[in-house]
């Protein structure tokens, strides 16, 4: 038997997967000692079961420990196995020493991961340098995509779509889109000088009634979309949509997006925002059953 | 040789530490990307060098992924040994399962930080139930004694000190700082009702002309330490001084003991704090050193 059990703040997550699983989520309490201490309790028997607990690894806060005492708890309570569902999985990008003295964080989350959960199913993970997770986890994993899901919601909101990769890193998203759309996709070219600094060209390019739908896997600072954006229309294309995987990026940004020529932005829904429109649900359920086997 | 690394902000224990033990620290960077994401960078040569990272593991916050990664960066630079020299360690508290399906944090955090370093010396931790630190920690550890730098501050502020402790789990530090003194001491007796609500009694005293010294180890909502003041007033003594040595607690809880009749609260300068008065510098120097060898 499988039991879903939620991170507190991933319940919509957990209750999306339960569903599609044929079962409930298990109640988690979660609560803080005076001093900060997380405190958590889990409201079910777990003896014998299968536990898929379901969380995003985010880059700040108190995610991994929360998701630790998680795992400890169930295996305590007699899971047989317990497997993280992060529809979002922070600490991809520091995968390489870029200067002397520097921590690789990738390899350190990791490692630690490993060792709290025995599989991992994630959403387009940002892998760049990294060609797969088995780089730097060493349990089972398995990518849910969200191509399928975004490709049928340009299908349905934009007439002929071309899919335009803002810098090289994103030509796995957008080729793997353009493909379920049958529409054609370029990819820009992206200088990048600091976290918050980029520069990107627009090729010269002939759009002839089609619209530009800007699809990059993570937008946080947003620097990289609203470039992109000025490019595309001073390149003289229609306004395009913006689309993004993982929003971890502050409300504001969709205003200037709106102001550097964008017809809007919206996300899937695998970290909570305003501009969820792209349910990946089905694709992360569908890596679920594949992992309890 | 060995190089001493304060996590961020833990620099004035890293620095007094160092100067213990005739060394300067290593230059630590520590930074967020714009999504949280925690970047370290270790600025020295820790080729074959035994490490010390200082820096206390704290109830909120990502102080565990940090200490996970100053540690990670300093075996990838070469370091041959790795300890952690914490002058506050939470997750001492939940060492048991008090109710059906509580996590067992004490345990969790002890088998991870005991992958992550080689060492710990920690300041008095909160053994309660748990008799000593390896019933959790698999690693060697050492325990630095705050009695010996407390009893020197009550013997130079306070004539005729009579030690006591708020309730049955203070009588270990109050026990060694009254044997410190040469002082009497007494033990209270404590009613938990939740984490913010107890009651205490005080036993018939005869004060004789001596002022009560309260110490408690970790002093976070207070309310223990206030409860005892009162409790102590009624009972006819002079205004107590009270004493913690871990001061996780707001400042406004100052005022609440003055109000309620103590002398006023000082605290041992492992948790950063406007009431530090005891240095506990040189008790870690001589814990470190032992571990080092």
């Amino acid at each position: 038997m499988t039991c879903v059990l939620a991170v507190p703040g991933n319940e919509l997550h957990a209750q999306q997967l339960a569903e599609r699983l044929g079962v409930s989520p298990c109640p988690v309490e979660l609560r803080r000692f005076p001093d900060g201490e997380i405190y958590v309790r889990v409201d079910g028997d777990l003896a014998g079961q299968e536990v898929a607990l379901v969380g995003s690894l985010l880059g700040g806060g108190d995610s991994f420990l929360t998701i630790a005492f998680l795992a400890g708890t169930a295996r305590d309570l007699g899971a047989t196995s317990v497997g993280l569902v992060a529809p979002y999985l922070a600490y991809m990008r520091q995968d390489a020493q870029f200067h002397p003295g520097e921590g690789v964080t990738a390899r350190y989350v990791g490692r630690l991961m490993s060792q709290v959960v025995d599989w991992l199913v994630t959403v387009d993970p940002h892998l760049h340098r990294l060609d797969a997770l088995e780089r730097v986890y060493s349990i089972p994993t398995t990518i849910a995509r969200s191509a399928p899901a975004i490709a049928s919601y340009v299908r349905s909101q934009v007439e002929h779509p071309v899919l335009v990769g803002p810098d090289a890193e994103s030509v796995q998203w957008v080729s793997a889109v353009a493909e379920s759309c049958g529409a054609p996709y370029t990819v820009l070219e992206k200088t990048r000088r600091g976290d918050r600094d980029v520069s990107i060209t627009a090729p010269e390019t002939a759009w002839n009634g089609h619209t530009p739908v800007l699809i990059d896997d993570i937008v946080s600072t947003g620097k990289t979309m609203i470039e992109a954006t000025r490019q595309l229309r001073a390149a003289g294309s229609a306004a395009p949509l913006c689309i993004a995987i993982h929003a971890v990026f502050a409300d504001a940004l969709e205003a200037e997006l709106l102001s550097a020529g964008a017809r809007g932005i919206v996300t899937c829904d695998t970290v909570p925002h305003t501009t969820n429109r792209i349910c990946i649900a089905d694709s992360i359920a569908s890596a679920v059953r594949a992992r309890l086997g």
